[in-house]
């Protein structure tokens, strides 16, 4: 399994080739190839921007074929323009595809599990629905972000190896504040020193900042560390509910006041519409979680 | 600037709803309301699904708008239904905000400095194009993963800032395998500790793995010890050329054979042919990337 076919297929490409590099296109619509501006069409900033951004990136996978072993997609280049953007993005792994290039979507992406596979499906898989599966980008690798763990990257492997894909794990990135994260060796937990940048980036001042964090409800006991380590940050504290964390246990998270957390919770309160078949239902869930929170002041 | 807008939006809007209540939609195709289902309408099946997604979060956001102070959607149950799913996303951002709800784009976005700016644009701000701006999701707030550092994180703050909106940085995350990363303290770098990671996911056996990994090729003192760290992975290495890496430091990567290690470079190539207005002036820069790559091993 883990000679699973990208890696087979990869090193087959760079034999091939004799070629290691790999072009990343992070299109920029305001500096596009001149023949890719003439395409641009008609219809909305978005549509015709992505139609240019389209033409550019083909363009470019059409003289850079016989070179590279593979086009990274930066896809937050392509997903700022909407919808006609994530077409850009599927014509541009098509051409990628058709002209022999492997494609990496640099997608960064990173989430609790349940949310990683929704995302695997979206860049290597499939998303089944009551009308068909609708079939995702079908990269052949995609970036990771590994801060949320082994559990958290699972999906993403599971969904590569199903698909003949590979993962590639953020471990140490090229940019200068990298340095203080991924190197620095510190005998605090990682935590407390992302709290310390959330702090930093919160400036000082009165009040609550627009800088906020989100602190689990399912680790009630660290919460009045990272309060204390961000005075002045706004909680997003998720996993009440289905993931097991308790409201009671959350109160030093409103020490700054009224406003200074906030509850997520999706399937307890979305599971009750589904199970009622009514939108209402999720109301009433949505209440009594409102009232709790409110009276924990 | 601290005091920006965010902030004080979010207490009058938790104080007018004696709520801190925010209901996470992360829509599942094949779980929707009935209601919703019957809306899905003619069209492939990103296209229907997508209708009936919008319209599944529709009916809730219009139910829990009393109870709530805002929506939290997850992105990655939009984006993974392609361009539909992208004109679902921001349908249920403005259905909710004419409810008025607060619209947290749970999007966990994450990049280098570059990069941070696409996202930034696309959910919080606008992107220039020749036909006109872009306007973004205009989310009023927006989850960012901070792995990359401060100066990975300084331009979605900005971006939220310009915009009157706000970041929620992941501090501690709500899964299991947070433990192991965000609270163990570790007097080694963390970058060893994702490498194990990569080391662990890619598991045993001959040849390489398909779990690879992005180290920078901007700190080139670090690659033998990540190699040895694990010794399986493909490196994908960004940085060359526009951000200063150069290959000739890199030969360590390629221990594990000729597709050990792949280089990526983006404006380095893509700038020769904006340069010359022709995109196969980018192959020649590629070739010279390639020629220079394949004779390091």
């Amino acid at each position: 399994m883990t000679q699973g076919g990208f890696a087979e297929r990869l090193a087959g490409a760079v034999e091939a080739k004799r070629s290691q590099v790999v072009v990343g296109l992070d299109p920029d619509p305001a500096q596009l190839l001149p023949g890719a501006v003439e395409r641009a069409g008609e219809g909305s900033p978005a549509e015709r921007a992505a139609r240019a951004v389209a033409a550019h990136c083909g363009a470019l996978v059409e003289a850079l074929a016989p070179t590279c072993v593979a086009v990274k997609l930066q896809v937050a280049c392509f997903e700022r323009l909407g919808a006609p953007g994530w077409d850009a993005l599927a014509a541009t792994a098509d051409a990628a595809r058709a002209a022999g290039l492997l494609v990496i979507a640099d997608a960064k992406r990173g989430d609790v599990p349940h949310t990683a596979a929704a995302y695997a499906q979206g860049l290597l898989g499939a998303t089944p629905t009551p009308w068909g599966p609708v079939e995702g980008l079908g990269a052949d690798a995609v970036t990771v972000n590994p801060l949320l763990g082994l559990d958290a990257l699972e999906p993403f492997v599971d969904a590569a190896r199903a698909a003949g894909a590979g993962v590639f794990v953020l471990v140490r990135t090229s940019n200068p504040g990298a340095v203080a994260v991924q190197d620095e060796p510190a005998d605090t937990p990682l935590r407390l020193r992302l709290a310390a940048l959330v702090n930093e980036l919160g400036g000082t001042g009165p009040g609550l900042s627009d800088v906020g964090a989100v602190v689990a409800a399912t680790a009630p006991e660290l919460i009045a560390e990272l309060r204390a380590a961000m005075p002045r940050a706004t909680f997003l504290l998720p996993g009440v509910g289905a993931q097991g964390g308790s409201v009671d246990l959350l109160s030093a998270a409103f020490a700054p006041g009224s406003s200074g957390a906030l509850v997520t919770a999706s399937r307890s309160i979305v599971s009750a519409a589904l199970e009622a078949g009514d939108p209402r239902a999720a109301a009433t869930a949505a209440e009594e979680l409102r009232a709790t929170t409110w009276n924990l002041r």
